[in-house]
């Protein structure tokens, strides 16, 4: 059963809680700086960690990790290490996904795709659960609705696909993410995706997610808006 | 692709903690102060920036802010500010709403539709998602129905439509928002609208406010009474 | 357009904090007189503004008000001036509402119907959405369904509907609300109507609330017992 | 009207903040006996006045309080007693329902029904929502519906049945009780019925709390775990 | 009614809240040492007692106790104890699951299944609750059902099934619990599952909670990190 296995994909969200901004500012540099040093640690241990904030636009969270890696315990370990932060003290983890790469039953892939993250100024990312009428069409129509489907993806060269597998594992069935150069690109595919077959399997598809790539130290400093006190 | 940018119309919706009243007055005009001197610096940056209060009527906030920009980051930028202003150490954000321009397929319109604020008195905003068979439907039976609800709306010459879309960059599928004089004639619009066709497809159309143009340091005032506490 | 302008009716719901059962008791006091006058100053300012309590029954709230005026903005300035009282700093408003009045278009009323509170010991108040389908029904059926709703009301001849309209404006359609002398009352009336036609279309009609007609002291003095306490 | 009036039969639930087990022992100590003394008095006062602990099961409440009176106002004196205690500075209600009696429809009873307590060990309670068409379908084929229910119930002897009615008065239609001797009894009662015509028509039938019968001392004693430090 | 008694199944999942990780180092290990103790005194006591970490993992709990046991009071004493410590002070049960056994009605069992973790690194654990007319189908074809969703079951010998009833005595009808070697083993088989006839009978199977079989002092060390800044 080795071959199951196959990259572990998860998305950790985060909000600070505004009590923290009363805090003096060595204080609050000082929790940045651990926190941030445990992330820098880990993007060179596990496959891929990046981060992205979604100050300013969600009401829910500030910023989230994007965590990728073939060891399971990784996630366990590396959010033990942020717990042992002082910033951790502060930070609510108002959302976190789980998810798993698998092989496509919709393409010629023969084994699990591996996520590779192309470094895109956003990513935007939801969990998504289909209606269970989806599972007992027969395989050709799913195919073809597929089809139908990827070939709309496909006609927006600038958004890359990185959907994963959380069946049993995580409250969604699937974690959708894809990467693009500016939020507007994406709504235009979701909106001509609307009219699309499996569309209209859909049970759920939010929150939807819009992240902005950036530093550990940049999502850290959007908190409490030092970047820009300190630039003007 | 450069042709599917439009604008960006955000709205974030505040809520000051009922603890934030136990601080001693000069403490809470200070904080005030921050953070009415933000808002009104990037007025003047952003295309749009408008204040709506929400005080006495909701029940989940105080005020609300209306944001219009080309520029995603601006949205970013604004946030990292106010928090670093000491109100925001009080504030909560219970809700924050993300959408954009894009040219509507049921008029003639050839580009993304500019949002333009009339300044009117009441704006009245709401997430909206529409039933998934709706987007099943023909083109030309969703445009009769688009026809009946554009023009019960063109009936209702004080109150005007701002909508705007969310698809994949948010919860909801449009952000719609009306200006109008008064929010009985909002309510009689709506309840007119019930009965059209396209009302049939509604999913979800709530949270819905009701918000009050004011300057930024009314609607602050708002939240400790002291716009009143002086005039009295 | 004048003539679609009826009554706003607002619905304020407010619960204590527990920890503000810990102040010395003079603080208490102080707290509870000025926010008293407010709302007694109100009661004389408003065409109508009226306590219930919910203590001891709700577990969400501990008093309403019930607000009535033909003027908007008194829900606005209201507010703030409660706000402006120091027991607001230990306030919750885990819900409000807000409707308005207009014409029944089920019944021969050419103008808007006028509330005005009898002063029974009791208001029931719920929010209440229909299903969509009621609203594509033929007018004479809906004319015969709600003939038979206002039948069987009229058999209950204690119990007194104040019904109001909040499409659009808040995030139900309509805002129920009924006096009566005696809560099992109206559970006799409501299990009546259950098996009525248009009971059928009801989407939601919860959380329904019972309210005490009482003083705004005596409201407030149910918060920590002080009347009890007093009397014992 | 005087005829419809029964019972009023509420359940409140209470859970303790978990900052309360930092005060120091002696302060606990003497919250715990103010809360028991309002609660053995009243016990007294009330026509029934019942304490069931759920701690170490429920995660939302850690004690409940069965109360039965014919005065409504009962309700709102025994809160208010309650709120003068020092507990009720740290004690939440996440629940509190209300229901009262009734003559059932589907029994020879002619006048409604009077709960009385047996003393079993067990209570289990839940709010009970029926799906619409249940009050659409005539009245035999609901008295057969009924039948087969009650007949199911009649082979479980242990187990007693005191439901109660909500229509109107709150979020649910009834409050569904049973005493029994064990957990377990109840679940193999309730997995019988899940077959029953019956069964099809429910809307709604949880929070289901199992609540163990206890002295109010009892209860309170569990929340910090007293008894168990006593008798160690 | 004797043979009606198996074993009680219950799950409590614990969060510390952030404010914890502000703590002297000696008081959060001396929290940490009397919570274990307590869990290692009735892990002997009971007929088993399992900690599992979701930390780094699950954004609403820390880690969960698989509780099992012949009686019921187990539960509550368990409880009481717990909340005797210190660290109980500071840690939330966001989710507790309460659950027992009997024969299944699927399989030639003709006494209560006794369920027996087998120590497997992983347990998969989520509340789940049927459609309706899945009762309603004729007793052969919910056999054929099951007999191909144990069928796909069995061709997964890593995986171990312990589900156990919650009908009426919790707000789930099972709570289904599975051992397996690798989280991504169980997304394999849940996928597969996916399109079999009773998948599509299932109502509610959220959410899942993916727990590492650890010893109590290890679940507790990860709460702030503690084994992680031991080993650097």
């Amino acid at each position: 059963m080795a071959s199951m296995q196959g990259q572990y994909v998860a998305y950790t969200f985060y909000k600070v809680a505004s009590e923290w901004r009363r805090l003096p500012i060595d204080e609050r540099i000082a929790g940045k700086e651990h926190f941030a040093e445990v992330v820098e640690e880990w993007a060179s241990r596990m496959e891929h960690l990046h981060v992205y904030s979604t100050s300013g636009v969600r009401a829910d969270c500030d910023f989230f990790l994007w965590k990728i890696t073939e060891r399971y315990l990784d996630l366990e370990e590396l959010g033990a290490e942020l717990n042992a932060t002082p910033l951790s003290a502060w930070l609510g983890t108002p959302h976190s996904y789980l998810a798993t790469t698998k092989a496509s039953q919709y393409t010629s892939a023969r084994r699990a795709r591996k996520i590779v993250p192309r470094g895109s100024p956003y990513l935007v990312v939801y969990p998504f659960v289909k209606l269970r009428p989806w599972y007992a069409l027969p395989a050709e129509e799913r195919q073809r609705a597929m089809d139908e489907h990827i070939a709309i993806g496909a006609s927006f060269p600038t958004i890359h696909n990185h959907t994963t597998y959380s069946f049993g594992i995580d409250d969604q069935e699937f974690m959708t993410a894809f990467e693009c150069d500016e939020p507007a690109d994406f709504m235009h595919l979701m909106l001509t995706l609307r009219e699309s077959e499996a569309s209209r399997y859909t049970e759920r598809d939010t929150p939807i997610f819009v992240g902005h790539r950036v530093g550990i130290r940049d999502a850290l400093d959007l908190l409490d808006g030092a970047a820009v006190r300190t630039r003007a």
